[in-house]
């Protein structure tokens, strides 16, 4: 089969793990998780099983890797025309996203086969960066004043770690409403 | 080999489930944790594969049921005099334990191998009672005026969450004064 086009396109290695990823996609949505074997993704993607083991490791490292693939936020936050309109809108997103069915397979798919703790870090980086244009936006208005926006690390501490904590160990009380209170917390907690 | 004695005594069931856990226990501190087969512990623990493989499933779920025993606290939170003082000391250890190489470990394999999510449920409900004895500690006092006690769930929401959230996604910053930070700012945060 032919390889997925890239983002950012690359030699042999980026096309393997293009079509890799595209066969696991694919043989997921067919077969479903329990089928998946390296052998079976191999002969999808057109690669031999020594080319993933010596790539992935196992399943799941590549399944891990595919899993924050899909975490990757595909547009930017939206804009609402104020901090407190975005962050709360980003937030109920981000939830309604992750406490998904596919969303909690990803994280817990993104979290196992991650020996290094890299993919678990990409998971969290990608939210960072969606918390940092909100705040940039508030900030490029005006809204830095004292207690305008808070740090980057509060609305992660205090917004998406309770989001992620639910989802993982108590997966119960998930709304848009606990989001939305969340939100309002960490803003109107800002010191003056 | 004998069963250990168990909290509460039970059965044949509670006396296999006490054999095989220490069983993993035993082979995991001399073998290591990549050692560890089914048969082996099987082995080990007097039991067959079979009765293993019919109790829990695959070695993962096994790993994780043992996991979760160990991070059973063992003692209550210790009593400072005050509310401000007991949750400190009780955060700062929870962060300690959890952030441990072993405490790590422990959540990785409750997470992992919890196909219904009890597991991860039960890491949970052993933090939430530890808060719950800190926060009925502190009504006993009489702490419990306006703004005084902080609801159980502001402290799993802002205490313990972003605490589990940078072990398990950004590993980084987390230090006793991170501990401290969040109980001051939850405390703080009280509405009057």
């Amino acid at each position: 089969m032919s390889p997925k086009p890239m983002a950012r396109p690359g030699g042999r290695s980026a096309r393997v793990q293009a079509s890799v990823h595209a066969a696991v996609r694919e043989l997921e949505a067919e077969q479903g998780r329990a089928a998946l074997t390296v052998p079976l993704v191999a002969a999808r993607a057109g690669v031999t099983p020594s080319t993933i083991y010596r790539r992935w490791g196992d399943l799941q490292e590549l399944l891990s890797d595919v899993a924050v693939e899909r975490l990757r936020p595909d547009t930017e936050p939206a804009d609402h025309g104020g901090l407190r309109a975005d962050l709360t809108a980003w937030a109920e997103q981000f939830l309604d996203e992750m406490s998904s069915t596919a969303g909690r397979a990803y994280i817990r798919d993104a979290l196992l086969g991650d020996p290094d703790g890299g993919n678990a870090g990409q998971c969290s980086a990608y939210a960072a960066a969606q918390v940092d244009l909100v705040l940039d936006r508030a900030r490029e208005r005006g809204e830095n004043g004292a207690g305008g926006a808070p740090a980057r690390d509060a609305v992660m501490d205090h917004v998406v770690a309770p989001i992620m904590y639910r989802i993982l160990f108590r997966p119960e009380g998930l709304s848009a409403a606990y989001a939305r209170e969340l939100v309002e917390r960490t803003l109107d907690g800002l010191p003056d």
